[in-house]
């Protein structure tokens, strides 16, 4: 059985629960705060880090959510979400890579730090300074996603892939961290209703942050 | 005819070339300096960022290190550097992104800021406390991959693979970057000369950075 070290609002968590709903993989979610983690998770995983796909019984772990999509995709047929040619396959890599690296270092990074960690772990109040430039480069990402959807069926292409769920695992942390001002972003706003509406996201939009309350619209896929 | 745009003391961009040379592809390299990038270079990768390899002929652009070594790994079946069960794969990867997030994020990326950007685009001197830090979490970096050698024969197993030369990469950058005190860590040292003595990587052993002389052991492959 596997089970899934994560916390809600880990992006990359979110990314590889999509991963494992869209090809209907069963697994057991274990909430673990890297902040707080102790000697036996640091020997699962040395980095430290979430997420982590675990079985106890056939001692597999797996570590980075790109590696544990790519290992789904390798031993588990259905619903492929790295499709195509290799040149398909590396424009998903691409488009994964910008949301796992540029979106979140921009947005959803100092986002978590200034709404999340600093209420929950430092005690401090968010820098409204960072909390304005974030939503600058929000709207810079939300343009790139608005031309994508203009120019192509999906984010990657003619197929829905992995670079839907990773773009969408981002949005859905800073949705839940206060909300997307999606005006002049409707092209990216039909696409993320689409993303929010399948059955592999419901168990995001239900789990909730301790101490930190998801904004009202948040869990409602029409909205 | 494949171009690479990189920069000398690019980690990601070493890391391709190493992918590049292992398989014997030919390509020309192409400096690009990101922070010096004019808007043709963002049209090809709207991230800004090197490295990119791209075939004008083809009109066909790869975007990010590990997307490129995916796509190599796909497209040319000369040295697999991916190689083995889905588990092993997924230990291969997951040590490049232990190298290209972890070690880059704790110490290539923070020397590149001190040493080179602030020198050759900032004009300021580097902070002493912050290369302090970065020497400090080198000795751990260190410390886990002499483990990792005197546990196997590569650093993700019985084979070589796209881990050694992820790491390599890092490595070779902070070695230019001021040279790395190998006392203590004699497995490591044992490995990184073994790579370093490669053909694949005798073309990052020539790239010099413009007014950034590398130090003098750096080009030895005995040193
Ligand atoms: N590239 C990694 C990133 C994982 C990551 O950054 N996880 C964060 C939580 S969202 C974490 O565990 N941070 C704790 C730390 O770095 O100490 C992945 O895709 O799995
Ligand atoms: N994950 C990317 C990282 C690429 C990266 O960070 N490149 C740096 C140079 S070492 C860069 O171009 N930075 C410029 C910028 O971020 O604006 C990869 O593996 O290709």
């Amino acid at each position: 059985m596997w089970h899934l070290y994560h916390f809600p609002l880990c992006p990359f968590s979110r990314k590889v629960q999509l991963s494992l709903g869209e090809k209907k993989i069963g697994y057991e979610l274990v909430t673990l705060y890297p902040w707080d983690a102790d000697e036996s998770f640091h020997r699962l995983n040395p980095a430290g880090r979430v997420p982590v796909l675990y079985d106890a019984a056939k001692k597999v772990a797996l570590i980075d959510s790109q590696a544990i999509c790519e290992y789904l995709e390798e031993t588990v047929s259905d619903r492929p979400l790295l499709i195509g040619s290799a040149r398909a396959r590396a424009e998903i890599r691409r488009l994964v890579a910008l949301f796992d690296e540029n979106f979140y270092g921009d947005i959803t990074g100092p986002l978590l730090h200034e709404k999340m960690r600093k209420r929950l772990v430092l005690r401090q109040s968010p820098d409204s300074r960072v909390l304005r430039e974030t939503m600058r480069l929000l709207h810079e990402h939300l343009d790139y996603i608005d031309w994508l959807v203009d120019n192509r069926r999906w984010l990657a292409g003619a197929q829905l892939s992995l670079a839907d769920f990773a773009a969408a695992s981002q949005i859905s942390v800073v949705d839940y961290l206060g909300g997307i001002d999606w005006s002049d972003h409707e092209s990216a706003h039909g696409w993320y209703r689409v993303i929010k509406s399948r059955p592999s996201f419901a168990p995001l939009l239900r789990q909730k942050m301790d101490g930190l309350p998801a904004p009202k619209h948040y869990a409602d896929v029409n909205a």
